[in-house]
Protein backbone atom coordinates (compact mmCIF):
# COMPACT_ATOMS: atom_id res chain seq x y z
CA UNK A 1 0.00 0.00 0.00
CA UNK A 2 1.10 3.46 -1.11
CA UNK A 3 0.21 6.68 0.38
CA UNK A 4 1.35 9.78 -2.26
CA UNK A 5 1.40 13.00 0.42
CA UNK A 6 3.22 15.75 1.86
CA UNK A 7 3.29 16.10 6.00
CA UNK A 8 2.67 19.61 5.82
CA UNK A 9 -1.05 19.07 4.83
CA UNK A 10 -3.38 18.44 6.86
CA UNK A 11 -5.48 16.27 4.42
CA UNK A 12 -2.61 14.04 4.00
CA UNK A 13 -1.39 13.92 7.47
CA UNK A 14 -5.36 12.77 8.30
CA UNK A 15 -3.67 9.54 6.81
CA UNK A 16 -0.59 9.48 8.68
CA UNK A 17 -2.64 9.63 11.52
CA UNK A 18 -5.38 7.25 11.20
CA UNK A 19 -2.14 4.53 10.11
CA UNK A 20 -0.78 5.59 13.21
CA UNK A 21 -3.72 4.68 15.85
CA UNK A 22 -4.57 1.47 13.67
CA UNK A 23 -0.83 0.52 13.08
CA UNK A 24 -1.55 0.38 9.50
CA UNK A 25 1.97 -0.76 7.64
CA UNK A 26 2.02 1.33 4.88
CA UNK A 27 4.84 3.13 2.19
CA UNK A 28 4.86 7.08 1.93
CA UNK A 29 5.79 8.49 -1.23
CA UNK A 30 6.39 12.07 -0.55
CA UNK A 31 4.93 14.44 -3.66
CA UNK A 32 6.21 18.09 -4.28
CA UNK A 33 3.08 20.22 -5.20
CA UNK A 34 5.77 23.29 -5.76
CA UNK A 35 7.74 21.12 -7.99
CA UNK A 36 4.38 20.45 -10.38
CA UNK A 37 4.76 16.29 -9.15
CA UNK A 38 0.69 16.30 -8.74
CA UNK A 39 0.38 18.12 -12.52
CA UNK A 40 2.42 15.32 -14.28
CA UNK A 41 0.72 13.42 -16.65
CA UNK A 42 1.81 10.13 -14.47
CA UNK A 43 0.21 11.19 -11.21
CA UNK A 44 -2.95 12.56 -13.09
CA UNK A 45 -3.81 8.44 -14.28
CA UNK A 46 -3.96 7.72 -10.71
CA UNK A 47 -6.11 10.83 -10.07
CA UNK A 48 -7.47 13.07 -12.23
CA UNK A 49 -7.82 15.55 -9.91
CA UNK A 50 -4.55 16.31 -9.34
CA UNK A 51 -4.28 16.56 -5.79
CA UNK A 52 -2.84 14.58 -2.47
CA UNK A 53 -3.49 12.30 -0.63
CA UNK A 54 -3.53 9.43 -2.70
CA UNK A 55 -3.72 6.00 -1.43
CA UNK A 56 -2.68 2.83 -4.05
CA UNK A 57 -3.69 -0.32 -3.03
CA UNK A 58 -1.15 -3.79 -3.88
CA UNK A 59 -3.58 -4.70 -6.79
CA UNK A 60 -2.79 -0.81 -8.04
CA UNK A 61 -6.15 0.58 -7.33
CA UNK A 62 -6.74 3.72 -6.27
CA UNK A 63 -8.43 5.92 -3.87
CA UNK A 64 -8.11 9.72 -3.05
CA UNK A 65 -10.07 12.02 -1.01
CA UNK A 66 -8.65 12.40 2.12
CA UNK A 67 -11.97 11.17 4.27
CA UNK A 68 -12.63 8.79 1.45
CA UNK A 69 -8.67 7.14 2.10
CA UNK A 70 -9.49 7.15 6.27
CA UNK A 71 -12.69 5.97 6.37
CA UNK A 72 -11.76 2.63 3.82
CA UNK A 73 -8.69 2.23 5.86
CA UNK A 74 -10.92 1.81 9.07
CA UNK A 75 -13.63 0.07 7.70
CA UNK A 76 -13.69 -2.80 10.35
CA UNK A 77 -12.13 -1.09 13.05
CA UNK A 78 -13.28 0.45 16.26
CA UNK A 79 -12.67 3.81 14.64
CA UNK A 80 -15.79 4.17 12.27
CA UNK A 81 -18.95 3.00 13.94
CA UNK A 82 -21.51 -0.03 12.10
CA UNK A 83 -24.96 1.36 12.82
CA UNK A 84 -25.97 2.76 10.17
CA UNK A 85 -27.24 6.13 11.64
CA UNK A 86 -23.92 6.88 13.58
CA UNK A 87 -21.63 6.14 10.22
CA UNK A 88 -24.14 8.97 8.68
CA UNK A 89 -22.72 11.18 11.16
CA UNK A 90 -19.40 10.51 10.85
CA UNK A 91 -19.97 11.31 7.16
CA UNK A 92 -21.95 14.24 8.35
CA UNK A 93 -19.10 15.73 9.98
CA UNK A 94 -16.58 14.89 7.52
CA UNK A 95 -18.74 16.56 4.69
CA UNK A 96 -18.99 19.68 6.94
CA UNK A 97 -15.31 19.41 7.08
CA UNK A 98 -14.56 19.75 3.52
CA UNK A 99 -17.45 22.30 3.07
CA UNK A 100 -17.94 24.31 6.02
CA UNK A 101 -14.37 23.94 7.96
CA UNK A 102 -11.18 23.17 5.82
CA UNK A 103 -12.25 26.00 2.64
CA UNK A 104 -11.16 28.91 5.74
CA UNK A 105 -9.09 27.36 8.49
CA UNK A 106 -6.61 25.62 6.17
CA UNK A 107 -7.02 28.39 3.57
CA UNK A 108 -6.07 30.90 5.75
CA UNK A 109 -3.08 28.59 7.44
CA UNK A 110 -1.89 28.32 3.52
CA UNK A 111 -1.87 32.29 3.34
CA UNK A 112 -0.04 33.02 6.54
CA UNK A 113 1.96 30.27 6.94
CA UNK A 114 3.50 29.52 3.44
CA UNK A 115 2.81 32.67 1.93
CA UNK A 116 3.81 34.82 4.61
CA UNK A 117 0.93 36.51 4.93
CA UNK A 118 1.80 38.95 1.55
CA UNK A 119 -0.31 42.87 1.15
CA UNK A 120 -2.02 41.04 -2.09
CA UNK A 121 -3.53 37.84 -0.01
CA UNK A 122 -4.88 40.34 3.21
CA UNK A 123 -8.18 41.01 1.90
CA UNK A 124 -8.66 36.87 1.14
CA UNK A 125 -7.46 36.43 4.65
CA UNK A 126 -9.01 38.42 6.70
CA UNK A 127 -11.99 37.43 4.40
CA UNK A 128 -11.34 33.44 6.02
CA UNK A 129 -11.84 34.67 9.45
CA UNK A 130 -15.37 34.53 10.44
CA UNK A 131 -15.87 31.12 8.34
CA UNK A 132 -13.35 29.53 10.75
CA UNK A 133 -14.79 30.42 13.36
CA UNK A 134 -18.08 29.93 12.40
CA UNK A 135 -17.06 26.30 11.88
CA UNK A 136 -14.95 26.26 15.48
CA UNK A 137 -18.35 26.83 17.19
CA UNK A 138 -20.41 24.54 15.64
CA UNK A 139 -17.90 22.13 16.81
CA UNK A 140 -18.18 23.81 20.11
CA UNK A 141 -21.82 23.02 20.32
CA UNK A 142 -21.23 19.17 19.93
CA UNK A 143 -18.28 19.02 22.10
CA UNK A 144 -19.72 20.69 25.08
CA UNK A 145 -21.86 18.06 24.88
CA UNK A 146 -20.18 14.62 23.68
CA UNK A 147 -16.40 13.85 23.93
CA UNK A 148 -15.54 12.93 20.43
CA UNK A 149 -17.66 14.55 17.64
CA UNK A 150 -20.07 11.19 17.42
CA UNK A 151 -20.53 10.49 21.09
CA UNK A 152 -18.09 8.51 23.19
CA UNK A 153 -15.81 7.47 21.64
CA UNK A 154 -13.18 8.68 18.53
CA UNK A 155 -14.06 8.30 14.76
CA UNK A 156 -12.33 9.21 11.61
CA UNK A 157 -14.88 12.17 12.31
CA UNK A 158 -12.86 13.53 14.68
CA UNK A 159 -9.26 13.04 12.84
CA UNK A 160 -10.66 14.55 9.67
CA UNK A 161 -11.79 17.74 11.97
CA UNK A 162 -8.15 17.60 14.29
CA UNK A 163 -6.18 17.68 10.57
CA UNK A 164 -6.73 21.13 10.81
CA UNK A 165 -7.88 22.33 14.23
CA UNK A 166 -4.89 21.78 15.63
CA UNK A 167 -3.03 24.25 13.41
CA UNK A 168 -5.83 26.51 13.07
CA UNK A 169 -3.71 29.26 15.01
CA UNK A 170 -1.18 29.33 12.48
CA UNK A 171 -4.47 29.83 10.01
CA UNK A 172 -4.80 33.32 12.69
CA UNK A 173 -7.67 31.70 14.95
CA UNK A 174 -7.32 31.88 18.75
CA UNK A 175 -8.27 29.01 20.29
CA UNK A 176 -9.32 30.60 24.01
CA UNK A 177 -13.26 30.84 23.14
CA UNK A 178 -13.71 27.56 22.56
CA UNK A 179 -12.79 24.93 26.13
CA UNK A 180 -14.68 21.73 24.87
CA UNK A 181 -13.09 21.87 21.23
CA UNK A 182 -9.59 22.49 23.52
CA UNK A 183 -10.02 19.28 26.17
CA UNK A 184 -10.81 17.64 22.55
CA UNK A 185 -7.84 18.80 21.13
CA UNK A 186 -5.67 17.45 24.46
CA UNK A 187 -8.26 13.91 24.37
CA UNK A 188 -7.30 12.93 20.78
CA UNK A 189 -3.37 13.93 21.86
CA UNK A 190 -3.41 11.66 24.66
CA UNK A 191 -4.23 8.64 22.38
CA UNK A 192 -2.00 5.47 22.03
CA UNK A 193 -0.34 5.68 18.73
CA UNK A 194 -1.14 9.09 18.29
CA UNK A 195 1.45 10.73 15.69
CA UNK A 196 2.44 14.87 15.35
CA UNK A 197 2.14 16.37 11.93
CA UNK A 198 5.16 17.12 10.11
CA UNK B 1 -39.30 11.66 8.54
CA UNK B 2 -38.66 15.06 8.18
CA UNK B 3 -36.94 16.80 5.51
CA UNK B 4 -36.52 20.36 6.04
CA UNK B 5 -35.19 22.03 2.28
CA UNK B 6 -35.38 24.27 -1.01
CA UNK B 7 -36.43 22.56 -4.21
CA UNK B 8 -34.54 25.25 -5.83
CA UNK B 9 -31.29 24.51 -4.06
CA UNK B 10 -29.23 21.27 -5.83
CA UNK B 11 -28.67 20.20 -2.34
CA UNK B 12 -31.69 19.45 -1.35
CA UNK B 13 -32.65 17.96 -4.38
CA UNK B 14 -30.32 15.76 -3.99
CA UNK B 15 -32.40 14.10 -1.30
CA UNK B 16 -35.79 14.54 -3.24
CA UNK B 17 -34.17 12.08 -5.59
CA UNK B 18 -33.25 10.07 -3.73
CA UNK B 19 -36.20 9.67 -2.18
CA UNK B 20 -38.32 9.49 -5.71
CA UNK B 21 -35.62 6.56 -6.62
CA UNK B 22 -36.18 4.79 -3.51
CA UNK B 23 -39.67 5.14 -2.96
CA UNK B 24 -39.04 6.74 0.36
CA UNK B 25 -42.02 8.29 1.97
CA UNK B 26 -41.38 11.85 3.78
CA UNK B 27 -42.61 15.21 5.05
CA UNK B 28 -41.20 18.25 2.55
CA UNK B 29 -40.81 20.90 4.71
CA UNK B 30 -39.89 24.31 2.98
CA UNK B 31 -37.38 26.25 4.36
CA UNK B 32 -36.95 30.09 3.24
CA UNK B 33 -33.28 30.79 3.15
CA UNK B 34 -33.64 34.65 2.61
CA UNK B 35 -36.67 34.86 4.94
CA UNK B 36 -34.07 33.86 7.47
CA UNK B 37 -35.43 30.92 8.33
CA UNK B 38 -32.16 28.76 8.84
CA UNK B 39 -30.80 31.52 10.99
CA UNK B 40 -33.53 31.50 13.71
CA UNK B 41 -32.48 30.06 16.92
CA UNK B 42 -34.88 26.80 16.47
CA UNK B 43 -33.51 25.64 13.31
CA UNK B 44 -30.34 25.89 15.07
CA UNK B 45 -31.03 23.78 17.47
CA UNK B 46 -31.60 21.11 14.78
CA UNK B 47 -28.54 21.89 12.88
CA UNK B 48 -25.76 24.57 14.52
CA UNK B 49 -24.09 24.58 11.43
CA UNK B 50 -27.92 26.82 9.79
CA UNK B 51 -27.88 24.91 6.20
CA UNK B 52 -30.53 23.25 4.81
CA UNK B 53 -31.00 20.13 3.90
CA UNK B 54 -31.85 18.86 7.22
CA UNK B 55 -33.49 15.57 7.95
CA UNK B 56 -34.83 14.98 11.23
CA UNK B 57 -36.30 11.33 12.08
CA UNK B 58 -38.94 10.22 13.58
CA UNK B 59 -37.71 9.69 16.91
CA UNK B 60 -36.12 13.48 16.82
CA UNK B 61 -32.61 12.90 15.51
CA UNK B 62 -31.38 15.46 13.34
CA UNK B 63 -28.85 14.63 10.70
CA UNK B 64 -27.17 17.49 8.33
CA UNK B 65 -24.89 17.38 4.91
CA UNK B 66 -26.62 16.34 1.74
CA UNK B 67 -24.57 13.88 1.07
CA UNK B 68 -24.65 12.20 4.43
CA UNK B 69 -28.54 12.28 3.90
CA UNK B 70 -28.35 10.16 1.49
CA UNK B 71 -25.83 7.62 2.19
CA UNK B 72 -28.12 6.91 4.88
CA UNK B 73 -31.27 6.96 3.28
CA UNK B 74 -29.67 4.42 0.75
CA UNK B 75 -28.25 2.61 3.19
CA UNK B 76 -29.11 -1.44 2.44
CA UNK B 77 -30.31 -0.39 -0.99
CA UNK B 78 -28.82 -0.95 -4.28
CA UNK B 79 -27.38 2.53 -4.58
CA UNK B 80 -24.80 2.18 -1.96
CA UNK B 81 -22.53 -0.82 -2.67
CA UNK B 82 -21.56 -3.08 0.77
CA UNK B 83 -17.75 -3.70 -1.19
CA UNK B 84 -15.68 -1.33 1.36
CA UNK B 85 -13.77 -0.36 -1.58
CA UNK B 86 -16.35 0.50 -3.74
CA UNK B 87 -18.25 1.98 -0.60
CA UNK B 88 -14.94 4.52 -0.31
CA UNK B 89 -15.26 5.02 -3.87
CA UNK B 90 -18.53 6.23 -3.67
CA UNK B 91 -17.41 8.37 -1.25
CA UNK B 92 -14.45 9.57 -2.61
CA UNK B 93 -16.51 11.21 -5.75
CA UNK B 94 -19.17 12.46 -2.84
CA UNK B 95 -16.43 14.50 -1.51
CA UNK B 96 -15.15 15.10 -4.72
CA UNK B 97 -18.27 17.02 -5.23
CA UNK B 98 -17.98 19.08 -2.14
CA UNK B 99 -14.57 20.35 -2.09
CA UNK B 100 -13.91 20.35 -6.23
CA UNK B 101 -17.29 20.54 -8.14
CA UNK B 102 -20.33 22.39 -6.14
CA UNK B 103 -18.12 25.52 -4.61
CA UNK B 104 -17.53 26.35 -8.68
CA UNK B 105 -20.50 24.87 -10.36
CA UNK B 106 -23.44 25.99 -7.77
CA UNK B 107 -21.74 28.91 -7.21
CA UNK B 108 -21.87 30.55 -10.52
CA UNK B 109 -25.31 29.17 -10.91
CA UNK B 110 -26.36 31.13 -7.82
CA UNK B 111 -24.52 34.17 -9.11
CA UNK B 112 -26.56 34.11 -12.71
CA UNK B 113 -29.64 32.58 -11.84
CA UNK B 114 -30.15 33.92 -8.58
CA UNK B 115 -28.65 36.89 -8.42
CA UNK B 116 -28.63 37.88 -12.16
CA UNK B 117 -25.41 38.49 -12.45
CA UNK B 118 -24.82 41.94 -11.48
CA UNK B 119 -21.51 43.62 -12.37
CA UNK B 120 -20.17 43.63 -8.41
CA UNK B 121 -20.05 39.54 -8.91
CA UNK B 122 -18.72 39.20 -12.66
CA UNK B 123 -15.12 38.90 -11.14
CA UNK B 124 -16.24 36.22 -8.83
CA UNK B 125 -17.86 34.65 -11.60
CA UNK B 126 -14.93 34.50 -13.81
CA UNK B 127 -12.57 32.77 -11.39
CA UNK B 128 -15.48 30.23 -11.03
CA UNK B 129 -15.46 28.97 -14.27
CA UNK B 130 -11.83 27.14 -14.41
CA UNK B 131 -12.78 25.24 -11.51
CA UNK B 132 -16.05 24.22 -12.45
CA UNK B 133 -14.65 23.16 -16.12
CA UNK B 134 -12.32 21.18 -14.31
CA UNK B 135 -14.51 19.47 -11.90
CA UNK B 136 -16.69 18.81 -15.00
CA UNK B 137 -12.88 17.39 -16.88
CA UNK B 138 -12.64 14.81 -14.43
CA UNK B 139 -15.96 13.25 -13.90
CA UNK B 140 -15.59 13.05 -17.99
CA UNK B 141 -12.59 10.93 -17.56
CA UNK B 142 -14.37 8.77 -15.48
CA UNK B 143 -17.74 8.35 -16.73
CA UNK B 144 -15.48 7.56 -20.65
CA UNK B 145 -15.13 4.49 -18.80
CA UNK B 146 -17.41 3.13 -16.78
CA UNK B 147 -21.77 4.42 -17.56
CA UNK B 148 -21.81 5.29 -13.56
CA UNK B 149 -19.01 7.07 -11.40
CA UNK B 150 -18.34 4.11 -9.73
CA UNK B 151 -18.55 1.59 -12.05
CA UNK B 152 -21.63 -0.23 -14.31
CA UNK B 153 -24.50 0.59 -11.48
CA UNK B 154 -25.82 4.08 -10.07
CA UNK B 155 -25.10 4.85 -6.49
CA UNK B 156 -25.54 7.69 -4.40
CA UNK B 157 -22.21 9.24 -6.00
CA UNK B 158 -23.83 10.01 -9.47
CA UNK B 159 -27.02 11.26 -7.62
CA UNK B 160 -24.48 13.91 -5.48
CA UNK B 161 -23.22 15.05 -8.73
CA UNK B 162 -26.28 14.65 -11.07
CA UNK B 163 -27.33 17.37 -8.54
CA UNK B 164 -25.84 20.79 -9.80
CA UNK B 165 -24.05 18.91 -13.32
CA UNK B 166 -27.63 18.74 -14.67
CA UNK B 167 -27.98 22.69 -14.22
CA UNK B 168 -24.43 23.54 -14.95
CA UNK B 169 -25.39 25.36 -17.83
CA UNK B 170 -27.23 27.68 -15.68
CA UNK B 171 -23.94 28.30 -14.33
CA UNK B 172 -22.66 29.73 -17.98
CA UNK B 173 -21.43 25.79 -18.22
CA UNK B 174 -21.47 24.70 -21.68
CA UNK B 175 -21.54 20.45 -21.54
CA UNK B 176 -20.85 19.98 -25.42
CA UNK B 177 -17.07 19.31 -24.62
CA UNK B 178 -18.17 16.18 -22.52
CA UNK B 179 -20.23 13.87 -24.05
CA UNK B 180 -20.00 10.75 -21.89
CA UNK B 181 -20.87 13.52 -18.88
CA UNK B 182 -24.41 14.23 -21.39
CA UNK B 183 -24.72 10.91 -22.02
CA UNK B 184 -24.48 9.99 -18.04
CA UNK B 185 -27.11 12.66 -17.24
CA UNK B 186 -29.89 11.15 -19.84
CA UNK B 187 -29.15 7.69 -18.36
CA UNK B 188 -29.94 9.26 -14.84
CA UNK B 189 -32.91 10.90 -16.55
CA UNK B 190 -34.49 7.49 -17.96
CA UNK B 191 -34.17 5.79 -14.72
CA UNK B 192 -37.82 4.03 -12.96
CA UNK B 193 -39.38 7.09 -10.47
CA UNK B 194 -36.81 9.72 -11.67
CA UNK B 195 -37.52 13.40 -10.54
CA UNK B 196 -37.03 16.38 -11.99
CA UNK B 197 -35.88 19.50 -9.86
CA UNK B 198 -37.98 22.39 -8.44
N1 LIG C 1 -10.65 17.36 -0.88
C1 LIG C 1 -9.29 16.92 -0.98
C2 LIG C 1 -8.37 18.11 -0.91
C3 LIG C 1 -6.95 17.71 -1.13
C4 LIG C 1 -6.08 18.92 -1.41
O1 LIG C 1 -6.56 20.07 -1.56
N2 LIG C 1 -4.79 18.64 -1.50
C5 LIG C 1 -3.83 19.70 -1.77
C6 LIG C 1 -2.71 19.62 -0.75
S1 LIG C 1 -3.36 19.94 0.90
C7 LIG C 1 -3.27 19.48 -3.17
O2 LIG C 1 -2.97 18.37 -3.56
N3 LIG C 1 -3.17 20.54 -3.96
C8 LIG C 1 -2.59 20.50 -5.27
C9 LIG C 1 -3.51 21.07 -6.30
O3 LIG C 1 -4.70 21.29 -6.00
O4 LIG C 1 -3.03 21.32 -7.39
C10 LIG C 1 -8.95 15.92 0.12
O5 LIG C 1 -9.54 16.02 1.21
O6 LIG C 1 -8.12 15.03 -0.12
N1 LIG D 1 -22.43 21.00 2.45
C1 LIG D 1 -23.84 21.28 2.62
C2 LIG D 1 -24.17 22.54 1.90
C3 LIG D 1 -25.59 22.96 2.14
C4 LIG D 1 -25.84 24.39 1.72
O1 LIG D 1 -24.91 25.14 1.36
N2 LIG D 1 -27.12 24.76 1.79
C5 LIG D 1 -27.51 26.09 1.43
C6 LIG D 1 -28.66 26.01 0.44
S1 LIG D 1 -28.12 25.23 -1.08
C7 LIG D 1 -27.95 26.82 2.70
O2 LIG D 1 -28.66 26.26 3.52
N3 LIG D 1 -27.53 28.06 2.87
C8 LIG D 1 -27.91 28.87 3.99
C9 LIG D 1 -26.73 29.41 4.71
O3 LIG D 1 -25.59 28.94 4.48
O4 LIG D 1 -26.94 30.33 5.53
C10 LIG D 1 -24.66 20.12 2.08
O5 LIG D 1 -24.21 19.44 1.16
O6 LIG D 1 -25.76 19.88 2.62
Amino acid sequence: MKIYADEQSGNCYKVKLLCGLLSIEHQWIHVDILAGDTAAQDFLTKNPNGKIPLLTLDDGRHLWESNAIINYLAHGSALLPSDPFLLAKVQQWQFFEQYSHEPYIAVARFIAKYLGLPEAKKVEYEAKQAGGHKALAVMESQLANTPFLVGDSITTADISLYGYTHVAHEGGFDLTGYPALQAWLLRIEALTNYVAMG
